[in-house]
Order: C-alpha cells, then sequence, then structure tokens
C-alpha cells in the first residue's frame, strides 16, 4: 500500500466529488470488483478525464487498506498537494538560454527513495520533478516526511507516459540524460548541459529501454570497481549536484 | 533499540563467552540495573578492557529488547562481522604519496543513513569507515539490508573518541575534512586533497564542535539558495563522488 491512513479518503459520494472538485490531489483510486456496475462506470470515466489510475482489487484487500473505515467499495489516495499538468510544469522552467533543471522519474519504488530524491532535487535548484502515477511510489505524507518537508515545496507534476514525458522535455528545450550504471559514458566525459533533465529508473529493474531511448544520451556515475553499485536517490544526488557545481556552484 | 532479534545473543554465559572470545563482534552490551553485582563486576571490566558501551536499563526495557528469550539481566548486540580496531585500519590505507579516502562517522543516528553511508563509501573506493559505538546508530544487521551487503565488505573500526580518532587519521597522512552545511567554504573552493578523511555528524546536531577543530577545515555542499537542506547521506556522497572524479575517475 502506499500511504498511512491520512493519505486516502473513502465512501462513493467523497470519492466522486474529490474527482470532480480537486482531480490534482488524486493520486490514485482504489475500487472493489463487486462494486456496483454504474458508480464504478461514473468513477472510471471521472479517472480517465484526469488521468488517474483506478484500480480494482478484492474486496477483502480493499477492507485492509480502509483500516475499519466504511468504504462502500472505494478509496481515493490523496497528495497532501495538487499535482501540477505537465504542460503547467514545463512552464516553470527558466526560458533558454537560461539554465534549468528538471528530474523525471520512471517508476521508483520506494517512499523513502522518492523522498531522498525530492529533497536533494529542491536543493540542487530543479525547477520540478516529473513521475507516473502508474507502478510507482506516489507522493503521499509518508513521502513529505522523508523529504524533510521539500516535496511541500517543489513542485511535482504527474505524467502518463514516461517516453512521451521525454519527449516534451526535449521540445522544452532541455537536454535529456537517462542514467544508468551500466552505460558506457560518464556524467564527467562531457561538461553536463546548462538545461539538463535527468531521468532515473526504479531501484530493481532501472530505466525502461523505451524511456532509455528516447532520452539524447545515457550516463553513468563511475564507481570503484569490484564494489556494490550506488543507491538510485545517492546516483541522482551526485549528478545533480555535479550540474548544480558546473552551473552554479562555481558560476 | 538498534537492531534485530538476529542481532543480539542474551544470557549470562553466552553474552561473557562472547565478550571473552570474539570482543570485536561485540557492538554494545545492555544489562539489567538489578542484576547480581559479581556478574556485572565481571562483565563491566570486560566491557572496559575492549572498548564495548555497557548500558544499564531496568528490567522491564531489557524484556521487551529480548522479546521472550530468557535474557537473565543481560544482552549483547552483536555486528555481523568483527569490528577492527583503528590500528588496524589504518593499516589498510594506501601508503603516502597514493590517494585514500576514509570516513568517519560523529554519532550517526539513523540505520538507514548508516546503511547509505556505507553503500556509497565502498562505491566512491574508501579503505574503511570508522564510527563510534557510544549514541551512535551500530551495524547491525538491519544496517547490512539497508547498505545493500557493502557492509559485510567495507572494513568498519570501531572509535572510542571522534576527535581523538580525527588525531590519528592526519597522523596516518591524511587531510581531515569535516562536513558542516554552515561552513563558509566549500567542497569546491580548493581540489580535494589525494588522502582525504570526511567526517560527518549527525542528522539532528551536526558535527560536535571538538570534533570539527580537530580537523584540518570544514567544509559545505553548495545548495541552492532558500530551499531545505541535504540529508547527512547525500552530503557525505556528494563530497565522496566529488573527491573520486577529481582523484579516480577522471585520472
Amino acid at each position: 500500500m502506499t500511504g498511512t491512513p491520512g493519505d486516502i479518503c473513502w465512501g462513493r459520494n467523497p470519492v466522486i466529488k474529490l474527482l470532480m472538485d480537486e482531480p490534482s490531489r488524486c493520486l490514485k483510486v482504489i475500487a472493489s470488483k463487486t462494486m456496483q456496475r454504474g458508480t464504478l462506470d461514473q468513477i472510471a470515466s471521472l479517472c480517465r478525464a484526469a488521468g488517474i489510475p483506478l484500480q480494482a482489487v478484492d474486496q477483502r484487500a480493499l477492507n485492509a487498506m480502509a483500516d475499519g473505515a466504511s468504504h462502500q467499495g472505494v478509496i481515493a489516495v490523496i497528495a497532501p498537494k495538487p499535482m501540477m499538468g505537465m504542460a503547467d510544469a514545463l512552464g516553470l522552467l527558466p526560458k533558454p538560454p537560461s539554465r534549468a533543471l528538471a528530474v523525471l522519474l520512471d517508476h521508483v519504488q520506494d517512499p523513502h527513495n522518492l523522498g531522498a530524491m525530492i529533497r536533494s532535487a529542491e536543493a540542487a535548484s530543479a525547477s520540478f520533478l516529473a513521475l507516473p502515477l502508474r507502478r510507482s511510489s506516489l507522493p503521499t505524507g509518508t513521502v513529505v516526511k522523508t523529504s524533510a518537508g521539500a516535496s511541500m515545496r517543489l513542485p511535482l507534476a504527474a505524467v502518463g507516459n514516461t517516453a512521451s514525458a521525454v519527449r516534451e522535455f526535449q521540445e522544452a528545450g532541455l537536454w535529456t540524460v537517462a542514467l544508468d550504471a551500466g552505460a558506457a559514458k560518464s556524467i564527467y566525459d562531457a561538461p553536463l548541459s546548462p538545461r539538463t533533465l535527468f531521468v532515473v529508473g526504479s531501484e530493481g529493474k532501472g530505466i525502461g529501454r523505451a524511456v532509455a531511448s528516447a532520452c539524447d544520451e545515457t550516463l553513468c556515475i563511475p564507481i570503484a570497481g569490484g564494489t556494490g553499485s550506488l543507491n538510485a536517490s545517492v546516483a541522482l544526488a551526485v549528478a545533480m549536484f555535479e550540474w548544480f557545481r558546473l552551473n552554479c556552484a562555481m558560476a
């Protein structure tokens, strides 16, 4: 499950009202497979319109998530602040030739990593962080805590398809860099562009093939031979602070 | 509490045997305040000889830690592998003028941070990581997991007094750098020495004053103005990989 009890809203009417009035605060809807057809259709069409994932689960799983609340077959996972759409978020980027930094996550699973990434991204002066709402850790209240509050300050954007989002960043004039431990080139081989997007994959599987090939470049963080590997949030921080060193700290 | 049930050994004879046969695997001893005087004296003198912290607690607290085990008034927290003494650990450093990297922790509290620091230190080619056993998160089995196994590979050294340890590193020919968000100079203001020790403070209080003033230099990681702060393990990783970039990756 993605959140604590404070992160959910439950019941047919509250969830429908949330989807109609504040869809940007709704991260995910979870409905019972045995829910009444008409209500489920209404919820599904509201979710579809707002790009919010809808997941059907057994009644028993829903009971466990609702933790005793009278859920009437449906709960919604709520963000502590509204998620931005990509169009609005891209508007936050300084216009060329100003330097600009942004981060796109490709299905990061661990809420501690998500919180750590948001905290480091804010400190490295990223304009915003974008992430898909499906098959990802979501920016719930738990993540606010692990980000030391940064997730309430740094703008967060919801993306549908991660590879399409890479192309939107390219159209906004960012050089798009996939971080991958297996890459042949390193972040030090050439100076990082003053306008950079870093794309990070999930902890286990790394970055998806379609996403990596949509990027302009795939780069690694060099590490000592014969040792372990870097945590995904550490790799992102090292890359962002190399960008920050070149473009801000030393400027 | 510092560990999971797999991290402790309990009972008078098993703890005394551990302290006599494998003191380097014993991180801490916790005894009941109501323990029989003679046995407690024997345990205390074994702990003193090996530099292992001994903590006296209420019987009830000990019961909770032992989780049903028949503890007979004493438990020991065990490391999954032996801790090194400082003399042996310093012997692992390449001799001058070879480059060398080491890390000293000044009472880091969070086991996730400890695991993350060990993982990044190994990847940045540190020779070892040193930490005090008092008032610190300890390298138990929990930390092995969060370090992705790196804590079983990277040598770990136990120190008594952190400020004295700084002076031992100086005698071994390392330039000692305290990392502190409030420092006036940054890690980019001058190239980091090829032989560097990074010292990191606890998450809440930062680095102790005596420890910072024992160091050759106090440096910060520059971050974007008006934002939050860096997690201690991220700050250490950024500093270590700046050292690695200058001394290994670009070499």
